[in-house]
């Protein structure tokens, strides 16, 4: 990437970090981290999650653009809650998922790109890769852990009590080891070289 | 990466297919589209899959070491099928996955890789990217439907044969999907004017 077009990036990037923690749209459990990548000379984070707990409603199967959220949960949940959101549930399948955190990052080059990566792999983010390397070099952190289940239709839950608790206990368990390999991902980035 | 170390990678790499075949290792449906892409300069194919149902049993949550498959379908099955192979199931938790095609592929140079995934984007598989671009380039070409779902413990099924014929139909789907996509991007290859 050209390093002219490289820096209006970044800067255009940490503006709208700037507006979206005024106006409260960024996760505050992945803040510490995306601050720690922004003052890295050669990078810059785009969207991301800190991992999360989703209650989807989606008319037909593969009907992405038509599917609505009843409930989104940064945190670990209770079967309750749960309960509650599915209460709103009119038409079509009812989702439970849970997912694990996901970081973009601009990148200045692929050297650094590969270094990022690997320090990501080694906190247990397995999924990462490089999403492009055109133009615009971009890198995605993200892990494996998931919960992706259908449990209700066209308002009714179909799982009973016992079932619908082990889904929360799985998707609590995603969320709780999100954490963990944020933490830890933290404390490399705070001890790294890269740069 | 060095043209000499990439083609040695790639004459192993079909020498490796080539065995895979002879010993019916390698997933019928996806062979067209690896010999397509074996067949363009600067691209060789390595693990590959064409899309799977799959009966997991995992003793603790996220113990994949421990992971034992019951049944693994790379074609729509029957509610009776995966019912049957649960029955081998001893302790831990029973997950039902369905999982999209996946295809990693050695590339000889970044802008090569790029206009892949950039295909292959177009063909449905929007989780592609780039796994890893030091010494050895490789792609991953993958899409986004997917199952992840528990459907018992030690042995016994807690969902009810309405919940269980949902799921299966969910699972078909991906598979039917998969195959749409595999066949849109074996068209692209065809026509296209990679190299």
């Amino acid at each position: 990437m050209i390093k002219k077009e490289y820096l209006v990036a970044k800067e255009n990037a940490l503006k709208s970090l700037e507006t979206a923690c005024a106006t409260k749209k960024v996760d505050e459990g992945i803040l510490p981290i995306l601050n720690l990548i922004n003052a890295i000379d050669g990078f810059y984070t785009s969207s991301s999650c800190a991992g999360r707990i989703v209650l989807l409603e989606i008319p037909t199967i593969g009907d992405k653009r038509g599917a609505r959220f009843l409930g989104i949960w940064h945190r670990t949940i209770e079967p309750e809650e749960l309960e509650a959101a599915s209460r709103n549930a009119t038409k079509g399948l009812l989702w439970v998922l849970a997912q694990a955190p996901i970081l973009h990052i601009g990148v200045q080059t692929t050297e650094l790109a590969d270094t990022m990566i690997k320090t990501a792999v080694s906190c247990g983010f397995k999924n990462s890769a490089m999403k492009s390397t055109g133009k615009k070099i971009v890198i995605e952190i993200c892990s494996t852990e998931r919960l992706d289940a259908p449990i209700g239709r066209d308002g009714c839950l179909f799982c009973e009590k016992e079932y619908l608790s082990l889904l929360i206990e799985i998707a609590n368990e995603v969320i709780e080891r999100s954490r963990e390999k944020l933490e830890r991902f933290e404390k490399k980035l705070k001890n790294s070289t890269i740069s």
